[in-house]
């Protein structure tokens, strides 16, 4: 019996090619699988792509792809392309291990934060015993989830189980057990009052591009904390470094930034009280994400419908 | 009706007496406190003492105590003192808030050790978008907690919680839903065979003091990382420099050390693998405190047996 063979595009940066093609080689041995921008390849003979931001315009010119694969749970990168060929379903990479790992990002520095850490490491160097007294109060540190999807609701409740107060805001309100949820632009506010660390997990879309900007800093309590783990584009970094040199945020950890990498000379690396990272936050097992996205292509392979495909309406 | 004015004196630095006396003046005004060392005070007349590492001889000429309670967990401060007269029950400070406090500090560094921080913070001071790749496996990394009294189970609830694999030691076996217990001597070394992470919260007794010594490193894997938030007692300094440069150990966060403050001329300062903070793992509300006190006062007015007295010849 003779199967047609399927072909897999790598569209992502070749010095790191080896991290995706050696676990799909290892998941998927049938598939051939080529890297663009490194290997000749027949882009009619190409049946899926897999890709975290593929270059405007690219997609289009592949006239058989059944399938998209991201490889994050963000897909502004793809919507990005206004040639996105939209009769192909876009499959979102959604997993436990993501939010988990983006979980004990967001708790590592909301902790940095909560117990000034930075404060000591500063003692440390000094070689001087400074305790700082009183603490902050857990019970009155309150955290809000700025976008409560998969990833979100994970995020709160790793919080909840620490015994922060924590609330989130979503488009729809959602029903986690200990977790208040706010719903909609009406209750927007409400919830950017309460919330003394903000976590941003929103899609980028429309509607959250530029969101956390210097309007959205000054409905928050005086000397709140921000941390950013969705995408650079919600962020303006003018106003956060006002905010905070105002006293409006006591500081910010910035995990995305647009454009990616940071340029060396952006003025976020070296402010004081921000910490820069460079978009390691949901970093997850290759192998993991390389078998999400076989798993897709198993289910196209027997027929079945795919699952996290992404409504190009909602653009998430 | 006359009643005798029960006293209390507090046993702390001055500088500090106000964050003690001002809780208790508010929930127990009946209540005449004394603070040694800045006021005149009548030996005889003192019914209970509030304090963390007394002066050694000091509460033996205290005829007339009925209890002594700890500002902290910890109680070695005052088994230190062999005229500690033993006739008078010593209280443990025991409470959710302090065990809580602990293990978010115990999470804060795990986390800035499992997730590299302090690469990117290296990374950020060279305005270079360095990323670690591939990422640390939380599953596996196993965290060991080192002594499972009721601040060690509530510190591997809260790793087991985020997805870590969690093992605890004790001298008796604990029973803890997802966290494998090993007890007693025998089954040490496998336990620490199995121990990425060590957070050591043992009762500083004879039997633990200087247990966190070359001997212990050299039984867990190479490149474990070691948090000791117990007492400065348990640890050996100098083997913990030699074990980290040897590669045994990958670095340390300690909070706790003897004598403390710790000198400024320690070597743990200045090493670039060790986090020094200056006995803030525990830190806690002193209100809070000063009602645990305070409600264990009530206890003996009421003729109701005390809570958390200390067995004087286990040591805690």
């Amino acid at each position: 019996m003779s199967v047609k063979e399927e072909t897999l595009l790598l569209v992502a940066p070749v010095t790191w090619a080896g991290i995706w093609t050696a676990p799909i080689a290892a998941q998927a041995p049938e598939l051939k699988v080529f890297v663009h921008d490194r290997d000749e390849y027949d882009p009619a003979a190409i049946d899926y792509v897999l890709s975290f931001r593929p270059p405007p315009g690219l997609l289009k010119t592949l006239p058989n792809i059944r399938a998209v694969f991201s490889l994050g749970a963000g897909v502004d990168g793809f919507l990005a392309d206004p040639e996105y060929p939209r009769q192909v379903p876009l499959v979102r990479f959604v997993h436990e291990s993501l939010a988990r790992e983006m979980a004990h990002y967001a708790v590592l520095h909301a902790l940095l934060f909560h117990r000034r850490q930075r404060n000591f490491d500063a003692a440390q160097t000094d070689h001087a015993w400074r305790q700082s007294f009183p603490p902050r109060k857990t019970e009155d540190t309150h955290i809000g989830i700025f976008g409560m999807g998969e990833i979100g609701c994970v995020i709160a409740a790793a919080f909840r189980d620490l015994g922060f107060p924590v609330t989130g805001w979503s488009r729809t309100r959602k029903d986690l057990s200990g977790v208040r949820s706010y719903a909609g632009e009406a209750e927007r506010a409400e919830f950017l009052a309460g919330t003394d660390i903000l976590v941003c997990v929103l899609p980028l879309t429309d509607d959250t591009r530029g969101i956390l900007n210097k309007d959205l800093f000054a409905q928050l309590p005086r000397g709140a904390y921000l941390i950013n783990i969705a995408r650079g584009g919600h962020q303006v970094p003018e106003d956060i470094i006002s905010a905070i040199d105002g006293g409006q945020l006591e500081g910010a950890t910035l995990d995305v930034f647009d454009p990616e990498p940071l340029p060396p000379n952006s003025p976020l690396w070296s402010h004081p009280k921000i910490t820069v990272t460079p978009h390691v936050a949901a970093l997850t097992d290759p192998f993991v994400m390389a078998k999400s996205a076989v798993d897709g292509i198993r289910l196209i392979q027997s027929g079945k419908p795919l699952i996290n495909v992404v409504d190009f309406e909602r653009g998430y």
